[in-house]
C-alpha cells in the first residue's frame, strides 16, 4: 500500500502550519512538487522547501517533481477544458506515485491553504482509485485558507447577522447577476471581475493580495473609490514579480436601520 | 493600551492549533472565558484549559472568566434578540477588560474554530472601540473551522467543478426556498433542518457530530437514507453530553453528464 497525505499549509505564512500539518510532513518519506513552467511561481516552491527545511531537517526524506499540466484557456468549452485538464493531472500524479514509492511508504503533497478549497488534488487521487488503484490511500490534512487570513488582516467577520456567505470565483462574478451579490468571497479571479460591480454605490471590498506573505497588500473602501488602485496594485504586483494571489470580500452596504434585511 | 488577541484554536482537535495561535497562547497574560452557565459545556472549557497546559505550562498567565448572556431564543423578534444579546457581551467584555488587565498587557479569547465564522467576539471589540474605548486594539489569528475539519475526514472538496460554495445556517436551511439549495454548508443547526429537504431524492449529506474531537461521529449517503440515523445520533450525543456540535453540507446530485450545469 501506498499512503498519500494532502497537507494544506496555508496562504504563504510559515506561522499558519498547524501542528497536525508538521506532523504529517514528519512523517513523509516523499514531497511530490507539482511545479508549473514557466509562470514565475519559483517563490511557491521556495516557500514549500523553506517549511521542509525548517520543520524536516532532521529527518531522510525526498523529493518528487513533475510538470503540472496547463489548462486549455483558450477553449470556449470551459467543461471540457477542466475535464482534460484533470485527467492528464491524475496520470501525472500516477507517474510520481509509480515512479518514486515503494510499498509501505507515504508520499505527501503540500498544498496552499486548504486541500478541500479550489484544489484539484483530492479529486485526482479518487479517480485513480475509482480507475482501480487499490493500493493507494490517502487522508486530508485542513490548512487555513487565504479568506481566513484575509478576514483576520481585515478584522472582518465572514458574515453580518442572518446573512449567508458566499465562496466563489472571479469567472461566475463575471457571468452571474450582480444584483445577487450581496456577501460573496471571490477568489482565483484573474481578470479584475469586481470591476463589473464597481458603478454601485453601496458596495463595499476587501481586498488583500499574497495576504500573510511579505509582499502582503491590504485594500479595503467603498469599490467605486477603491477599484483602480487596486487594479493597479495587481498590474504592479504582476509586473515586478509575474504574479499575484488575491482574494477579497464584495459586501453590500446595509442601511443602519436595515440590519435584519 | 490594553491589546486584545482573538486566537481561533479549531474545531476540538489539539493538533488542529496553528504555530501562530501557539506564539499568540505564548504572550498572553490574561485569558478571557466566557462560560454559559448549565449548558452541559464543560468540556469546551476542559479543552481550552488542556492548550493552555500543553503549551503556556512553562509561562505565568492569568484566567478570568465571566459568565456569557444567554440570547432571548424566544423572542419572535430575531434581530432584536440578537442586538440585545450582543449589547449585552460586549458590556461582559468590558468588565473582563476593566477587571483583570493592566496598562500594556495582552488578553486573549481562545475561540472555537475561527474568529471570523459564526463569533461574535470580533464584532463585539468593534462595537467596545466604536463607543470610545481607544485604550483597546485587536487583532485576529485564524483557525481551523469545523468546516475544514468536516470536509478533511469526509474527503470531499468544498466544491464541484464551477459550483458556488454557499456557507448558512439551520434557521436560513428551515425559511429558505429547498430548491435553492445546491452546495450548502450548514452549521448551527439545533432544529434538525435538514429534515426539510429529506424528500428530495437527489441530495446528499454529508454529516459530522463534533468532527476532529473523541466524540467524532461521521455519516454520509444519500439525505433520504441517512436523516433518520443522523437525527437519532444528535439526540443520544444530547443524551450522553448535554449538546452535540455538528455541521454538514447539503449537496445536489449532478447527472453524469449534466458536471457543467
Amino acid at each position: 500500500m501506498k499512503h498519500i497525505l494532502l497537507i494544506g499549509i496555508g496562504p504563504g505564512d510559515p506561522d499558519a502550519l498547524t501542528l497536525a500539518a508538521i506532523k504529517g510532513i514528519r512523517r513523509t518519506d516523499v514531497f511530490f512538487f507539482l511545479e508549473k513552467e514557466g509562470d514565475g511561481k519559483d517563490s511557491l516552491i521556495r516557500f514549500r522547501r523553506e517549511i521542509l527545511a525548517e520543520h524536516a531537517a532532521d529527518r531522510a526524506y525526498r523529493v518528487a517533481a513533475g510538470a503540472s499540466p496547463k489548462r486549455d484557456r483558450a477553449s470556449a468549452d470551459y467543461q471540457g477544458a477542466v475535464e482534460d485538464w484533470r485527467r492528464r493531472r491524475t496520470q501525472v500524479i500516477a507517474d510520481l506515485i509509480d515512479g518514486n514509492m515503494a510499498d509501505g511508504e507515504t508520499g505527501a503533497f503540500l498544498l496552499w491553504g486548504d486541500p478541500a478549497l479550489y484544489d484539484g488534488t483530492m479529486q485526482n487521487l479518487h479517480d485513480l482509485i475509482a480507475e482501480g488503484r487499490d493500493d493507494i490511500t490517502f487522508e486530508v490534512i485542513p490548512g487555513i485558507t487565504c479568506v481566513q487570513a484575509l478576514t483576520a488582516k481585515h478584522r472582518i467577520p465572514l458574515n453580518r447577522v442572518g446573512e449567508e456567505i458566499v465562496i466563489t470565483t472571479g469567472r461566475q462574478i463575471e457571468t452571474g447577476d450582480p444584483a445577487t451579490v450581496t456577501n460573496s468571497i471571490v477568489m482565483l479571479d484573474s481578470r479584475d471581475a469586481y470591476m463589473r460591480l464597481r458603478d454601485r454605490p453601496d458596495m463595499d471590498i476587501f481586498w488583500g493580495g499574497d495576504v500573510g506573505s511579505p509582499d502582503e497588500v491590504l485594500i479595503a473602501g467603498p469599490l467605486d473609490e477603491t477599484a483602480d488602485r487596486i487594479s493597479e496594485t495587481i498590474k504592479a504586483q504582476r509586473a515586478r514579480k509575474g504574479w499575484i494571489m488575491d482574494t477579497y470580500v464584495l459586501r453590500r452596504r446595509r442601511a443602519p436601520d436595515a440590519s435584519g434585511s
